[in-house]
């Protein structure tokens, strides 16, 4: 942490800065500059989390030189975290995240009946596809929208994986549903408006399933590793950071896919990252140039939502695909792995 | 709803528009442009919730033209909600949120020490200010920041109230804590991270406890009065809506507190719009222009942070005001109050 | 400014940095963290303005300890700064902008016929107004709207002051015209497009006409300032800085009027600072309400639009007040002024 | 246009309304809903720019169903537009941007001396760049920092294309220096700072040199077509789109390159489309992944920012790759490229 003085910061007032900080068990230096002076602090900066240094007399402003975060910093761990999620039936292989294989991840928005279930659930696999997503319990903006299936929806999912051995990844939105959504998901998944729900992050903590953990409507990056961290601090060290659109002042389209977050969590993080280009969008015919861009960039996973007929889809139609372009799609996906050096 | 069709919408694809939303129950209206021609939808827009009518075939885009929210709107009930919290102790007068007099609600971030909290409870009485306010479950950033006090904080916030009548408001974060915290609290506070916590949301909405509702970080008013009403739609219906600041690319204060919200949401809802300037900016120096301008355009309550000593504050330092800076606040309020006729 | 280091940096790193920066005439002070290191720079942070020292490697970020801006600053000059206009008719008393008395400039968006600006600048002077604003040169999205009558315009805008006295504000757009409209104008505007077209900053500074200079549309307030002094570098010293609404995702107004910015610039600089509550909103219902807000938070100036007849004005009618409700903006707004001890 | 009635809008309110819309040429279709009725207006909504119909009683709200813009709309022209660019040199192929064939144009950001400039081109040609780029004229935030060599800068990029053959963009900031400018650059380019700086747009509309026009620094995509259609309604059809990252709250990179908008702006016009990694992420080893996510969503033109040695750069040395990370992105930029159909 570096404080800086105000000009005319007095003897007294620096004298009192000092004290408190080694109060506080730290230690300080002070630099004299020609127009600023500054008083840095060494040692562990979280003991300054609840100190408010800005309201110091004397104190212009305080800056941060250490990462708030620690077990999701590249520095804690270099090597890159890979999750292994068991193939729903037996002998299939495991589907690693984050590892040489892009993982993609299909389904319809929220749990359809059964029969949609399957029939989806075929074509992404023939596709290349090897998890399903879909929501039992949906986040909606109106109360009076179809808030999901609940536990019916998680038990056709269930019903599906027996079927055809595929993993799903499905949303928990409530810390009383966290153990029993956990338990029967292979991958819970944190939506972008509980990014901050910080009791729910400590629920999915304490389970030991891995969780896709969503970047906030409106969140920094630093905050979403944060979030990660409160996860990975109660001892489930399985999370995937995930990109799904941010909210800026553009409405063409419905978030701003922010694609610099994938190498800048490369960069700052070992935990595998995914991109969500049907929600990063709104709109169907976006989702394929969006998803290879995702993949250009280095993603490990995408999340993307199909349909066998989205005019029918029971929520967010309007960014679904369709089997022939999902197929289409993944052939783009495809080919731009390869120049990477990677495969679906 | 108004459809946009696109130029080139076959006479088919029309036809296909126009039977879907008439199969759904509603009536449809077509109207010929020069350059663009519509479909007008008659009947309940709420219908059209879940249906995905911009991938169907022909159409460019579709705009609403109804609001949302039902029960939260001036539409639905244009008399000003009053809400009235009983004192704390016997023989006082009840605390009327919405009313003529503006309600100043103060306290420290997190719930202090009994001792400083009875200080603090004491001179913002003698002040003016007629209910408190502390957290203490706390979101905190950072999982190695202070989490609060927790259940021993609302024991502490109900013994300052028994003795000095101070009703209070206090966050509840956890849909598992709702029905315990509703019991103790005056007003439970749904804070900016948990706007669109529909779990908890709904939670709230079905205790009878008056709930202050803030805005989320980068919530629209839309998305506020949509959260208002999810609360509503379950049976509670006395909330208040909050403005806290909201995350723009400003970044000279911690939040960019958007006073216009407060006569836009007097236009559109019914119910009570408070103020919080300590979260709005940040900085405890500018907590009192910004509460005065918020009462300048209409706020009926203001939430502000003070403590007997700020330096000393376990959380939020930076945006709390003492005792001295609280009182002259107080003046200025009830200077500007005055100029519209209302009075602390 | 400080230079962080990676945890890795390695000792030739370091010292090539410091190399690096002695070789531009400033000294270094190492010091060294528990989990980072630090490199003080001391001197004159500008020489460092085009100095790529995020590319030297061993470095993870550098902070600016020093304000970019100087002749802006309060440090420079602790007394605000006052700007007097000379009134426009002989034996009138000039308008002090930055005094003690709050200063509204009222008028139609663009320019119109002689007779309308004669109404409204009697109407206007009878409320209390002292200076008028109108656009000759009118920046417009589309090319195909109206772009104002230009020199026309200013005529009949130098027309009144010659009947009424009434000094002016009116806008200019090219660096080609500065020089005629600095000429006629009491104060040129430069519009929040161009708060960063540089080249008309400095054209405008070069001449010895005061300066009202709006917030850019997404700009920061250090950006605002960085543009002010454009304007103080060239020599012209009378610049009023002006907030006028961000863009952000919020739409429920046209734009998010960040009243934040009166105090917040206060602070930082002995400029007088304005506020235009018909932009920062863009609607007519909202302007008095936040002319309000704006003068309680500090504000010198108010920056409103007004017309005869709104439904008649050549541009931006919704966000214009008429007569009767302008006379009303000024009552409420002359209320504020009073608890401030000031007047209007 | 459709205006959306108050669901208490008077007879005489509505008869108010038609009256004014038929007077100004055009038609109206009242269709009566259950919760708002409406009024649609047939005819050219273009004559609607000016008129405040928000304003009139018993408006609720207007929407707009036709695009403002149409020169630069697909609708106007189906057929991508294509522009070649001759060679520097006698014999040389022109450079087509907009074709199969993605162009990068490449070079430092200020204009550096004569040999560094020629260094730089001779790798970048060698990589497969087909332009340089380079400023003479800098846009800088602050008036202390480095402002280009002006004309000595223009003069060093013609004496560069003299020897190597490549053709150059470079900015235009002043009306003044436009007609120089557009003489001797191949294309000039309007910054993110004059986007809807109006006057330049129709200054450099007035030529026939092709432009480079940079989404503003918090430009909406529609807002970015209409000044293009600025330009295009002065006469010059040749306009090249561009991203180049914008402002949001993350400050994890110094702008958010919006990728979106490439896909999206592909749907709404024919003008070709170019994106810049080097400004949308503001660091160095963000550029080739971005770079590379850029092309797969389908840009037509990079524009990169390239130096010898970028610790030496005189401006934005940040972003600035050197010639081995240059080389690197080319062969990255090549792959994604012939996955595409396309090449260099």
């Amino acid at each position: 942490m570096i404080i800086v003085l105000k000009p005319d910061a007095t003897a007294d007032q620096i004298q009192h800065i000092e004290k408190s900080v080694h109060e506080w068990g730290l230690r300080t230096h002070f630099s004299r500059g020609t127009e600023r002076s500054v008083i840095g602090i060494i040692g562990d900066e979280s003991v300054l989390a609840n100190k408010p240094l800005d309201v110091f007399p004397g104190v212009d402003s305080v800056m941060s030189i250490q990462k708030p975060y620690r077990l999701a910093s590249r520095e804690f761990q270099s090597k890159a975290t890979k999750i292994a999620i068991p193939w729903g039936r037996p002998g299939g292989e495991p589907v690693e995240i984050g590892g040489e294989r892009i993982v993609v991840v299909a389904g319809s928005c929220s749990v359809e009946t059964p029969d949609i279930m399957l029939e989806t659930a075929r074509y992404i696999i023939s596709a290349g596809a090897r998890m399903m997503r879909a929501g039992a319990f949906k986040p909606r903006t109106s109360p009076y929208a179809f808030q999901g299936l609940g536990v019916e929806g998680l038990k056709i999912l269930a019903q599906v994986r027996a079927e055809t051995g595929l993993p799903f990844i499905t949303e928990v939105m409530d810390t009383r549903d966290v153990e029993m959504v956990a338990e029967i998901a292979d991958v819970v998944q944190i939506g972008a408006r509980n990014t901050q729900n910080f009791s729910l992050l400590k629920a999915v903590g304490r389970t030991r399933t891995p969780v896709l953990l969503k970047r906030g409507i409106a969140g920094t990056l630093e905050e979403l590793l944060m979030s990660a961290e409160y996860i990975l601090s109660q001892g489930n060290d399985r999370v995937i950071l995930c990109e799904r659109g941010i909210r800026t002042f553009e409405r063409a389209t419905r978030n701003t896919l922010d694609l610099n977050a994938v190498p800048v969590l490369r960069k700052l993080s070992h935990l595998p990252i995914s991109v969500d280009p049907s929600h990063g969008t709104g709109a169907a015919d976006l989702v394929t140039p969006m998803a290879m861009a995702g993949v250009a960039c280095g993603a490990d996973l995408l999340l993307v939502e199909t349909h066998p007929n989205p005019e029918k889809a029971t929520s967010d139609g309007a960014q679904t695909i369709n089997e022939a372009q999902f197929r289409k799609m993944m052939d783009g996906v495809r080919g731009i792995a390869s120049v990477l050096g990677r495969s679906l």
